[in-house]
């Protein structure tokens, strides 16, 4: 099982495209990813209150069945808080996605992404997806377009793929991920898109892609703002003609395995994105009490703004990673707490069991100057652990935010 | 009953010096308050789980007696997690502030701020401390300089007095509070001493400045970090010989709103100076379910780094309002929120039952220019509110907490 990073494989009998409808200043902002057939479908959604008009309906949609064609989205216009009009654009932006397809309307999900509150300028969209002759995509180029369009304030395509045996199948899962602003782990924290040829029963899709995102998606941080349109949704159409994997069974866990990789990639190259990010920055706490605690400790650690600052300004400032720790709500002793960073150049203990802990300043500065650093907190408190992923916070992540609408 | 801003008036029996043990790179950084009899005392301290060993025996003392006889202060080191030496230092802290004033060291709180796991540095402390002579302290030039003393990156004092009768008599309360950074709502989170010369029982005492902190400190927010060490304490000396305060009278109710509109005031000076600031932001929620549920949102939106970096930005990007109290864990009915802002040149609203309201943006960035801006959030769902303080987010906010240590 390879772990293909930057690259986007379709999977059999799915089609992609990334096109411009104008939404954007410039650039793709539109895209379609389509199945041959109905595929399996499961997805998680954001936790905010407020939620876009593409998530409300996806939901909806999602109860009352679990096979679906497509995906239509958008970047440049969030479609959220934008009254009746915004509902119903997003319902024609189903259907004119559906009508080039010969799927019905109800067998597309939607996907937005953008400023909130800006009217939805669905007359633009609708003409350009009717314009589309899905025939003449090409299927390799199709995805790779599809992944531009999908950004925003992204400063590159985030894409991984994987291919591993089942029944004697070559299956291939890709995934195609945007994100670098709004994002802190809670729930689905940005969007991706999964395809998959693999034949799994709804179920089962759910719940692996349930814990894959536990993994991945909900342990990153940029800036802790949870958006209204966050979701990652994937399809498996069952081309590749494997038996229907419906029970726990090793297939199962070899896909699960699957897809928590590419999960992790894509939400890994995420934090890497952050908006004004200058280092990735990986905290992996083990000796936890239990996962719950491992979790809350490391999307403390990683979402605070005194922290990323500190790794902005190359400062082994290990107290404020502490602080961060104690106000996490985790179950821990604070006597057996110890802290290292590793770079390129080496590694250094900063805590050991509690106290401060003999560094030399200048490996420690060495390390901090890598644009990927590892921070292991150790705990003495069992056997749990937990990963998260997280940028360091600059100037830029300030420009970025203060002038994004105006 | 008038509140004084930027005023502090030595209440009755109170004395209070700031000086100079070389702790910081510059100016002064130890102080010592002292009543001349021994004071009920009550306070509130951070529910960060890694506590300074100040707040370790603080809470401790607090359990044992309610009266002592003054409070033990340095800037420019936190005494946290600087093992058994700074646990001893803290104690030596307390045993120098007694024995130039008659006390004994358990009447004698102590409260550290600056960066943790730095040695403290106590014998430098204690030479400065045991060279006072407290007889020489004139009451009002000793509080000014105590109040600078407790400073660290903040760029201005923050003090509010207030005087009012209680049984005939002139009663004057007045506090002193230290923060700029690592500021977030959640229980004492930040220095804060008051002073007064009312009679109250202890558990009265401790009531009103638990509800007081409620509504003051706990709703500023700058960076959404909890310190270690922060605390708010209340001694109350009963030089000015009311009847000792035992029961929720009249004369209690006064006591506490008082109490409240000095916090509230020193609290709002806190968020005014928040690390880099260029706004104070007071966020007004009408209309919610519950206190719990106003509270909730308060907290969210002034709290969030996409609300403080639009405001840097001069962005009316409401939306982004929406988002953070869609994921504040409040129960609030989407379509029944209105936000409207307001400064000097008029209001304007923006969002009106869920749906955009179109603005003049001229006038909107004449709002956006202001230093005080105003943002009331009005909800359908009932009729608590609630009110939170905090600060635009802007390029020195990572400047100065990139730099801080190093």
């Amino acid at each position: 099982m390879n772990l293909l990073k930057d690259t986007i494989i379709p999977p059999e009998g799915f089609k992609a495209v990334g096109f411009r409808s104008g939404i954007k200043k410039s650039g793709l902002d539109t895209a379609v990813i389509l199945s041959d057939v109905p595929a399996a479908a499961a997805g998680t959604f954001t936790t905010n209150k407020v939620k876009a008009f593409c998530v409300q309906r996806n939901t909806e949609l999602l109860t009352q069945t679990s096979y679906f064609r497509g995906i239509a989205v958008n970047s440049g216009n969030a479609n959220a808080c934008t009254g009746e009009k915004g509902k119903e654009g997003n319902e024609t932006f189903a259907e004119a996605a559906a009508s080039i397809t010969g799927a019905a309307p109800d067998e597309i999900l939607t996907a937005s992404t953008g400023v909130i509150g800006v009217d939805f300028p669905i007359e633009k969209i609708k003409e350009s997806v009717t314009m589309l002759d899905f025939t003449k995509v090409d299927p390799e180029k199709g995805f790779k377009t599809a992944s531009e369009a999908i950004l925003t304030t992204d400063t590159f395509t985030k894409t991984a793929s994987i291919q591993f045996d089942i029944d004697g199948k070559q299956v291939t899962l890709s995934g195609m991920a945007k994100g670098s602003g709004m994002i802190h782990p809670n729930m689905a924290t940005m969007l991706s898109f999964l395809t998959t040829d693999l034949a799994i029963n709804p179920g089962l899709l759910s719940e692996a892609i349930k814990a894959a995102v536990a993994e991945s998606f909900n342990m990153i941080s940029v800036d802790g703002d949870t958006s209204t349109n966050d979701m990652v949704i994937i399809l498996a159409n069952g081309k590749v003609g494997n038996k229907v994997i419906d029970k726990e069974t090793d297939d199962f866990f070899t896909f699960k395995k699957a897809l928590t990789l590419v999960c992790r990639y894509l939400a890994k190259s995420i934090a890497a994105d952050g908006e004004g990010a200058t280092k990735l920055l990986e905290f992996e706490v083990t000796g936890a009490k239990s996962a719950k605690d491992a979790r809350l400790i490391a999307r403390s650690v990683s979402s605070s703004n005194l922290v990323k600052t500190a790794f902005f300004g190359r400062d082994p400032n290990w107290g404020r990673i502490v602080a961060a720790m104690g106000y996490s709500g985790a179950d821990f002793n604070p006597d057996g707490v110890s802290i290292y960073f590793q770079g390129a150049p080496g590694y250094a203990c900063l805590m050991e069991k509690g106290k401060p802990h003999h560094f030399d300043t200048g490996s420690v500065t060495g390390i901090l100057k890598e644009k990927n650093i590892f921070i292991t907190i150790k705990l003495s408190d069992g056997d749990s652990s937990a990963t998260a992923w997280s940028c360091d916070f600059s100037y830029d992540y300030v420009k970025i935010n203060a002038e994004y609408t105006t």
